[in-house]
């Protein structure tokens, strides 16, 4: 069928939104031709997202001030830095409600292959937070990765005259999963960085 | 975590459409803020879509223009006229690409329960038609249920005064299906309502 273009022209935005094809692109904008209301109001959303959303000046969080909502919080740790690639792992992370500290958005990972170097990620902003913290602690939350452990090392020899501790996130195996599908990397590697067993851990 | 409240907002706008979940209105909601190309893209569309859809002044189907690309293709046939419940099944009959009527939608179906009677439906546009067509036929072809058996019933009566054959999609068991997983209503139907064998139809 051949689709007035305006239609056709929603139908392929809406197909560029991660994870959507071709016939739930259609039922999207089909839903909205149905529902006028909900179509103002995701326009004006879109609109008012796009003008208010800012990047926080210290940790590169979203915002809608230049400061996030963590950086402000008197009751998280400014001095516990935790690095993470992007805002989805940020997300992710707090998603746990369990880690009191503050972030640092990378925006990406050293890739030279992608011809991603330090000077494309937010490695200024990160110094420039250390000079201000007399004793701070980074952890390293990347998802495992050569990119990853290259990333790290630039970091590692980056924040060599602060006086920071640099801590990884441990990797291993994950809750629920078989010994026998995890990849031999993570298999030697727990085994290498085995730990005594705790009984306050457990 | 407290997410920038415009933030949270769009997300709110992903969940409305259809089988779209929190997971989901988020991705679409961090991708848009890495892309700022496909975000104002996206922006620029929806308004344009907004703005320039409209319904076809005669058989409802969307379009540019005061009539749809249907109505005005000189190669389709204005006196065989399919009459679906929305856009959606007009969709579903065109990529078949083997009817090369018209259609005319209702824009829902009669059902007392949901307070639609045929005041709200496109039944006065319909007769319209008729009137300018000296021999007609219209198909009904509406997903099988009481609300549509109520609806074909209505449009028999309403055009009882017009030179016009209404018939009906046939109804029975879908290619692929396994016999034993029909329900009754349909197994009883489809051998009351059998056919005889045609070579030329195989």
């Amino acid at each position: 069928m051949i689709f007035p273009k305006s239609f056709e022209l929603l139908i392929q935005s809406f197909r560029k939104l991660p994870g959507v094809g071709q016939k739930s692109a259609t039922r999207y904008a089909l839903h909205l031709l149905r529902d006028q209301t909900n179509f103002e109001e995701l326009i004006l959303n879109l609109q008012q997202a796009k003008t208010q959303i800012q990047s926080c000046t210290v940790c590169h969080n979203i915002s809608e001030s230049e400061l996030c909502q963590i950086c402000i919080n008197p009751n998280r740790n400014p001095a516990q830095i935790c690095v993470v690639e992007d805002l989805k792992d940020l997300i992710a992370i707090e998603s746990t409600n369990n880690f009191h500290g503050t972030y640092h958005i990378l925006g990406g990972l050293i890739s030279p292959i992608d011809r991603i170097g330090p000077d494309n990620l937010n490695f200024q902003t990160l110094v420039n937070r250390l000079t201000k913290i007399e004793q701070s602690e980074l952890i390293m939350a990347l998802s495992p990765s050569i990119e990853a452990d290259t990333t790290i090392y630039y970091v590692a020899k980056l924040v060599q005259p602060y006086n920071t501790k640099l801590t990884m996130i441990s990797r291993g195996i994950s809750f629920g999963y078989e010994l026998d599908f995890v990849d031999e990397v993570t298999l030697t590697k727990s085994i290498a960085n085995r730990t005594p067993y705790n009984f306050e851990n457990e």
